[in-house]
């Protein structure tokens, strides 16, 4: 017997017959005494088919409509799923984010959460109802519809978990949990029963996208008990934590990986104070991510720079990078996308020494040349040839012994 | 310069063009000085995919739920105006039924408004914006969303028109204004330029599908001058007054007709008291509607009963009459399916005498039976045999010189 937030995302609530199955679970869950509050996503392409509407009218549809035009999605959903409950013998009653209400500030496409009204709620819960939530939205303080931005049905219901101090809040979605890494590249990658909200975040940020990482900071603020489980089969899931786990004592808990990057370099800057801003400065202005950056020691009075960014924009970098090499008087631009970055994740790094080395030993034992290194205090990333990501995976999956349970 | 509530039904939101092409005309109001406030209703199909959806869920889908989801049509279409205004250079507020905020009673699917709060519009309109309101959809005292059921829309325009004190409400359809007669039956109809309230209410309750009655009567309460107009044409359509018009001076100002229904006899019924309920109390309690009804003078000790239903309920209604028939010892039920009401419509009517004979003298001129007759103070209705239908039509348009511009 407990409270319990069950987020479903766009796919779990795609068809009729998806939202029959988590009417079905809902029910099991509320049978077996538990307090249930659902949050609900748009189903799977109503975003799209709104978006396409909105960009007919307006090449940038103005952000306080396009929020009242996407709130719909969820609204929708919300409704039939509490006619699927009801056909269930399940009574339910829904709310739109301003019903709720869930209040924001005014920032349209990727508002905040300021509070929750958790009145209605808790009021529908004890008279042994069901509540189901439109995810993604909200209201502002004069009553402007808002949404929280991709990812938002997340955060949604992670600030319900907290509002209402839920026991748990569960991310359904289409994995069973969270693997030490991804399955079509290590077939013996293992479901992690739990993880810790900062490994959850290196994983996150590095190419696991199974959480939003806004959802998850929020989780770790608040406290909340998040679960990933599956919309489509039974199972525990994985528990993400916000203690260091006493449970499982790994060195590392997972590989990540990103093929979504590409390199660049600058040769022969003249190693003046500076450099690194006028290099970077018009890359940030471009408003181009950068993710690691490496400047190789001075050699001659020039020196190297190398970074990486988003694939998307290799080619708008490399113009912008060419116009800084010739006012800088450099020597050349290079660039490579056929790179991949691999990272190693675990709170294990704290306590444990020689992490980094083993992982260099796996690489040298392979014979994968090693192109950048970039350290945090839960996480290893080096950048290698691509064609060697299901090499490097799997080594170091075998390595750190991610197959086998950890000791207890 | 003035206050005007525009409504655009389905069809003239149907599609990204006709979106626009409402933008157009209201960007064009609002240069020429008048303060605009626009009430839409669904994009066409939209409710009945909605409808479609929820009837897979539950077979009764639950009445709160279907307003939840039904409320999302306006709610889309409105935010698609705004940036289609706002593409136009012309600054556009949008508001849910919640939002504005259109309070109504609790009965979902069919709400009633009880008040509306004006201070937001107000607002928006002085500060030089168009204001764009979800027909169709308010919320009730507990903040649930209410709907107010088929046609809704235009009850919705009204509500606002009076609750602002505009100067007209204009209900944008896909015809341009009310005609003397239906044009696909005689070319010479004659676009009236202003009919009162209560001929309205007649020609609408005969079958022209123009207005909501419900929408016409709140009107009339609130003294709201409604006017209707094609969305697609220019022209003044023509303006509903709450008073006898003082301009137009004819006998009749249209003819409707309605081919839906079907008629039924008893024949042989003895003449006792008690008969009429006997016959049809069966009928009302299977919720068939029951338009016109006659009772023959008794002869004999018995007498003959005749009323009309519509067509659709022909064969329930006949059952339900036979075993009465049965009950009371009468003679036969006959039924006859081939008819249809022509009617005319007149607040002339109160203040000429000898109308109904001049209608009943086309009738004989074309040697058309009367089956039934049956009259208001502003109608007089008959039945005759489809057949007839164009025939009767034409016959008295030409007769009461609906197709000229009456008098001044």
């Amino acid at each position: 017997m407990g409270l319990f937030v069950y987020k479903f995302g766009g796919t779990s609530v795609g068809t009729v017959e998806r939202i029959q199955a988590v009417a079905q679970k809902v029910k099991a869950a509320q049978d077996s005494g538990d307090q249930i509050v659902v949050v609900v996503s748009a189903m799977s392409g109503e975003t799209n088919r709104l978006t396409g509407l909105a960009k007919e009218m307006q090449k940038t549809p103005i952000a306080r409509e396009m929020d009242v035009l996407l709130s719909t999605g969820e609204q929708v959903t919300m409704s039939l799923l509490c006619m699927a409950l009801g056909e269930l013998g399940c009574s339910a009653h829904s709310y739109t984010g301003g019903q709720v209400r869930i209040v924001t500030d005014s920032v349209h496409t990727k508002a905040r959460i300021k509070r929750i009204d958790d009145k209605k709620i808790h009021a529908d819960l004890n008279a042994g109802k069901v509540v189901v939530v439109a995810g993604f939205q909200g209201m502002d303080e004069d009553g402007n519809i808002t949404t929280l931005g991709r990812g938002g049905s997340d955060t949604t219901a992670v600030a319900l978990a907290a509002a209402l101090k839920a026991d748990e809040c569960h991310i359904y979605t289409d994995v069973d949990g969270v693997y030490t890494t991804d399955p079509r590249v290590e077939p013996n990658a293992r479901r992690l029963d739990s993880i810790t909200f900062e490994e959850m975040l290196e994983m996150a940020s590095l190419g696991s996208k199974i959480l939003q990482i806004r959802s998850v900071e929020f989780a770790g603020k608040y406290n909340v008990a998040l679960r990933v489980l599956s919309s489509f089969s039974e199972g525990r899931g994985t528990l993400i934590t916000y203690e260091e786990s006493a449970v499982e004592q790994a060195l590392i808990s997972g590989i990540a990986f990103n093929r979504d990057e590409a390199k660049l370099t600058i040769t022969g800057v003249p190693d003046i104070p500076g450099a690194a801003f006028k290099i970077l400065g018009p890359i940030a202005d471009a408003n181009i991510e950068i993710d690691m950056i490496i400047q190789n020691v001075a050699d001659d009075a020039t020196t190297d720079f190398t970074f990486t960014v988003h694939r998307n924009d290799l080619v708008a970098a490399k113009a912008i990078l060419t116009a800084t090499s010739d006012s800088l008087g450099a020597k050349s631009v290079t660039t490579d996308e056929k790179i991949v970055k691999v990272s190693i994740v675990g709170v294990g790094m704290r306590s444990h020494a020689g992490i980094a080395s083993k992982m260099f030993k796996v690489f040298a034992d392979e014979n994968i040349n090693i192109q950048m290194i970039s350290t945090s205090e839960i996480k290893i990333s080096v950048v290698i040839d691509e064609k060697y990501l299901e090499l490097a995976v799997r080594a170091l999956h075998a390595a750190f012994d991610l197959d086998k349970e950890p000791k207890k």
